[in-house]
């Protein structure tokens, strides 16, 4: 359809043909996607105070995450629940992330907010319902900051391709695509944690693909198994909630484990990492 | 969650026992929605030029829709399909709706575009992949305009009725919600169409419901059927794609049906809506 | 594959192209599928009681059913639910009907029971759940009884016609295809009821199709507008639960609508049928 | 409902609660399922000719599977496909096998052909067309012999268990249960892989729970990541097809890895297993 004046292009710049070598997305503390070494992600749902984000920050390095994560505008189904402490909780994030050596992934929800989040944060989170919120991911592709692509609810590979590859075409080629579960019939989690996507599109892409396993299947006890399971199946990374206090969390609590059970998942991630030829983090010297 | 200063309110705004009437939508024209006469939006996808939606005003207006429908700014699953005309587009869009006494509908993408988009349509649509872009949803509350709010690919009921209160709660209580088809299983049609919603909204919500088969299905073919099947459920309205020349159109061909195919449907339907004690809207004069 | 000898045909026997004509399945009581006149099965999910069959079938053929359903043989997800009466129901079952010049439809589980209750029967009914049972498809085929198919909980349109086409090359033509709703994500409805296939399948097959709102939806309020739905969506007739006691019903009472409510959906039947150039049985003399 | 003489039970026999200990199925040879020791069913998807399956068995054998499957009865959509090659194939399954020392797993669908198959097999698998068959479950249990219960397309955990109690309820406790994806929106994939159900199945059931790659993901590619992923998350062993010339298949072809592919899996699988507690089944004798 030229007759437009659109861009053309034979090969999509995701596409695995497109690039000699697959990408690798570092973040300013040596954190890195898509290399040797994993990812690890973790932090609350959303930052809730001083306090709950330095002690979930210390813990989570301690136990060898590289990466605080922690919302501070949050995407809630209704109005009337908790939508985050907005900049000043990304003050908080901050804060911590860098009294412990981490790096720090946060969600933007607003393409106006892009600026201002990308001044607190390392990369910037693209959620589930905003995977098809195209200003938004041309606003993120512009800022030049990494980017954690979500996969949406109902998303296919394609889709979520395509989605990437408008923040790629705003010449922001600091992708990582994250699973995050899909929409299915059973309630019993609350999404379906599609692991199959991981060695699918690494044929498909040159770009590191992460999951959240939390989310994934919204049920704390199901997290460290999956955990585990999707490094095996080839994750580049993972990304955890972690709550100091999870039944006393403002959101997400029933999907959040402690940081004493992410401490025993660390443990048991070394031995998969092992026999997929990855490695965990070093541990940073701050934790 | 006080603790966060959240609005609360024991019954939501959407509620039907929030409103002792059911709510009727008016536009500038006189179009309803929610009242005996149903209110039936017709026109292409996208605006292409001048003579394409002139073409189309004249013919949806002459078979009975009160509404033109026709998108300026395009949510594409790629980068590299046609993008929408832009404000170029609604100038087209306006010229041709009130030269045939319609009233227009037309979908805005970005929470910085409502405004512009405002000052040319009577209604906003928001789209099916932005039911959760709650950054959009708050400013077109505010705007005032009256909201067409399409349902998620995968939202269930509740969250629907969620994404409306965003919208409810900027003070805007003129909100039509649209049922387009969800996401499943059998590639026959691109959307399963979800006609149970109506009845079943009816009984959750005073706001009025209508639908779109032209979404619902990707198939001309089954757009006539459905949509007399709509209304026998108890829509208040469509919402359905006409093109003069749908082979040749810049999007969404598959699923529009010809001018022709248009006014012999408003004629099947005038039927349909007799035997549910609902009526066709009175041709305008300028048609 | 004819290295192993499989029967061959360019042309599948359930095509559209494979018959000149639209099939129509005729009962002894002269109920007819895929005519003009609609085929209206009504009736409680089980057969219960002499008292109960005998009272549903005078007040369903005094509305204008044509044909009684009644399960004697029941599939239940648990092993600890009510499993049918068996062939004590079945008796029950043809005496009510027969006192009300009504047809015959019920379901059969085992392949080893269909000469028994082909013994009972007009229609074998194959449920959803054993859509791909192809020994009792097989079996059913033999019989040459009209055969009831239902669609399976997530069977593609194709998979569909494929088991139909067990059928048919067992030497049955007489196959009725019943949308009875699919698998989906909502908990609102029990099954997402799935319109489109009507016209769908009246493109792709010669064979009738009938809409069963009450298994469609789970909820005995939106069977009615699902019914008028389905019958402007084209359908060649309905499968209603009808029961006198809905909420002492031994089984799917949720979904079961009272007598009174399936007379007043006859009435309102009548004009949508005759919207799309159907008409409702003739009630029957006995009634 | 005790009117209709129902079998009552406070705790259904599969739950966790209702037995003390995880029960281990075991089978002639000394393969276990539910133990330490992982139990590693593979071999072709049909049985086409005692020399492919012989040579599939030495493969399979060799590379450390402890139970040969292959189908002599199969399940196929189109009745127009190949059928499988009857007893006559299950004389060759059980030939090849024995040769090895290998146990035997097989398909039967037929009520009446369960004692036939149950001859020449050592587990019965029901297939996930059939988890609702409750004729057909009702004979396995009654036949004493070890069930491999395969996951319906679209069976939530709930209806799944229930269909495992129909089993148990007919006196047989030997019941291995196994997840071979379900049905979702994205075509990339045959069946969406739900790994999720490993450790949920884990906390809710005392049986035993395996995971089927292949019919999971239905791409030949994605088997051996899966399968890895499978062990990581808890399963208690693997149902791989394997096939010596995967293109010349006479079923399921594209989603069968040829016996290089699984000897390296096997290698691969060793460390994935130590890091979670399990160990490979010991390589028999007769391979």
């Amino acid at each position: 359809m030229d007759r437009y004046d659109l861009p053309s292009r034979d090969l999509k710049l995701a596409r695995r043909e497109a690039r000699q070598e697959r990408t690798v997305v570092r973040l300013g503390n040596g954190a890195a996607f898509g290399g040797d070494t994993l990812a690890v992600c973790a932090g609350p749902c959303s930052v809730e105070s001083s306090e709950q984000i330095e002690a979930t920050a210390k813990a989570v390095a301690a136990a060898g995450a590289n990466v605080l994560r922690g919302g501070a505008f949050k995407p809630r189904t209704s109005p009337y629940a908790f939508q985050g402490l907005g900049e000043r909780g990304l003050v908080m994030l901050r804060t911590a992330a860098d009294r412990h050596g981490l790096a720090v992934v946060t969600e933007v929800l607003d393409p106006r907010d892009v600026p201002m989040v990308a001044n607190y944060a390392d990369m910037l989170q693209i959620g589930a319902r905003n995977m098809q919120n195209f200003a938004l991911l041309r606003e993120a592709g512009h800022s030049g900051k990494p980017v954690l692509l979500k996969r949406g609810l109902s998303a296919t590979v394609e889709e979520w391709l395509m989605a990437a590859e408008y923040v790629l075409l705003a010449g922001n080629d600091k992708v990582v695509l994250c699973e995050r579960g899909i929409r299915s019939f059973d309630s019993e989690t609350r999404n379906l944690l599609d692991l199959s996507v991981v060695p699918l599109l690494a044929a498909r892409t040159h770009l590191p693909v992460v999951v959240d396993p939390s989310h994934g299947t919204g049920v704390a006890r199901l997290v460290p198994p999956m955990a585990l399971a999707a490094v095996a199946a080839g994750a580049d990374g993972l990304l955890v909630e972690v709550h100091p206090d999870p039944a006393g969390a403002a959101s997400d609590g029933a999907q959040s484990i402690t940081p004493d059970e992410f401490s025993t998942l660390m443990r048991e991630l070394a031995g998969i990492a092992a026999a997929v030829g990855r490695r965990l983090p070093a541990k940073t010297l701050a934790a």
